[in-house]
């Protein structure tokens, strides 16, 4: 099954995709909501709200505001080794505020305080039964779903200090979406890639994440209870453009795609922003 | 004005302080749902709603699900400048998620899984009216008030990586409260004060502020949104246990005492959990 946030004329809505359309799950605002509903995947089946055309959808975050987005650093294995760099024994995590988050053709906002803006494909994995201190063997049974993500990253700020918040919180600069498809229908594998007006910037294969997202959901809930909705993202692979020689950075007016074979591709337009308040 | 989130059998409400008394304010479950309402302050200084004596009140954390929880790192001026080290040019920044929040007279969760548990007794200045690129100028009308919280933190976990988010975000670890105090009763400049089973282990002046609330409202503000109820925890001086030689950290019963003068007290008692799922 193929889930995704619809924007409509009234607000927004969580809809199933049924090849090329979009059918609303009636209820339930955004995929976020629906996964709080213990029956969502009976729920999510037997709607049969208001169809929309697939093609012509504004789609929003696929979840618009998650209790926590989970993110994790490098965890490629192949990128990890070319780079002559031991595998981690345990995964580098921070996190992101909701308000980052934008749907799968939106606008990125490049603001005015930085000019090293950076992409970073990532696999998203979309809780949805919630707990706490989850066996590794457990995990797959809160796995809602899967989805894409562009972890846009402010390099100048994200490096101001060890800490990297700050490079990685920007308002709406980070697409996720398009839709969250649910484990039956696709498992860690395929390609992920990023492409910037075309130019293969990034190409990996999310079969080669060092920490799986079974590992990671068993890890963090050790700490805290991970709620339905929320979103761990999984690291990138290499190819960013602050690592490459001469480095490269999002302009005005740029198309990042960001795709993960069998889950979708995120279009978004770099756009700057005027820096004023808000 | 004194505000603080009171546990009733009918659950929590946000109250009002004058003298040894709780007043209700009707209609709010929290602190951070009263701050969401533009004109908070009018409604909490004509609440009249049930009264319950101070003595005997089951605080939660004063603010229970905030959107944000911003933590400053290393930001005191002595303490810095004592270790030998320059004063920073930015704030480092992390962050907590709002599973971590107890209230002021809690139990601080000691996890089986890490054995080397933290006090950082820090000022919590909250968030009143919301915004974005607030300049500093500007930010004082933002701040609704300012609290006492322990940024109870994990070592090994924060020391896995780089990243301290594993280290900062056990559940049920982060005591805040126990009040909200306006900025008309207080401004920074107070003692702040750890105490472990009678012994002082933390003290400093809540003045000696590196980077102080208005920067920093204005400088997180520059990246995203802050939202009424978000809480901005300030940095710890210098005694914390990981710190000192030899190293102290928190054991089964101990008591911790986190004070600033002016704010209050928070009384927290160290308990190991069993560890195992919730």
């Amino acid at each position: 099954m193929r889930l995704a946030t619809l924007r409509t004329t009234k607000g927004t809505t969580a809809v199933r995709r049924d090849g090329d359309t979009y059918t609303e799950i009636q209820g339930f605002a955004d995929v976020g909501a629906l996964l709080a509903h213990p029956d969502w995947a009976t729920i999510a089946a037997e709607a049969d709200g208001a169809q929309h055309p697939a093609a012509e959808a504004q789609l929003a975050s696929v979840v618009t505001a998650p209790s926590k987005i989970v993110c994790v650093g490098l965890n490629y294995r192949t990128h990890i080794l070319e780079m002559g760099r031991d595998l981690p024994e345990y995964p580098t995590l921070f996190s992101k505020y909701a308000e980052t988050l934008i749907g799968a053709h939106d606008d990125i906002e490049l603001p005015a305080e930085d000019a090293a803006i950076d992409w970073e494909a990532e696999l998203a994995v979309i809780i949805g039964t919630g707990g706490r201190r989850i066996s590794e063997a457990d995990a797959a049974a809160h796995i809602a779903g899967y989805s894409v993500c562009n972890d846009v990253s402010m390099r100048s700020w994200q490096f101001r200090t060890k800490e990297w918040l700050q490079g990685k919180n920007w308002e709406h600069s980070t697409p996720l979406g398009p839709e969250l498809v649910t484990p039956d229908e696709w498992t860690p594998g395929g390609a992920i890639r990023t492409v910037v007006d075309g130019e293969v910037m990034q190409e990996a294969s999310t079969g080669d994440l060092v920490h799986g997202p079974e590992f990671l959901i068993s890890y963090i809930s050790t700490m805290i209870t991970l709620n339905p909705g929320d979103v761990i993202i999984t690291g990138t692979p290499g190819g960013v453009g602050h690592a490459r020689k001469p480095q490269r950075y999002l302009t005005e007016g740029q198309v990042v795609e960001t795709s993960i074979e069998g889950l979708g591709t995120l279009r978004n337009r770099a756009t700057a922003t005027v820096g004023a308040a808000v």
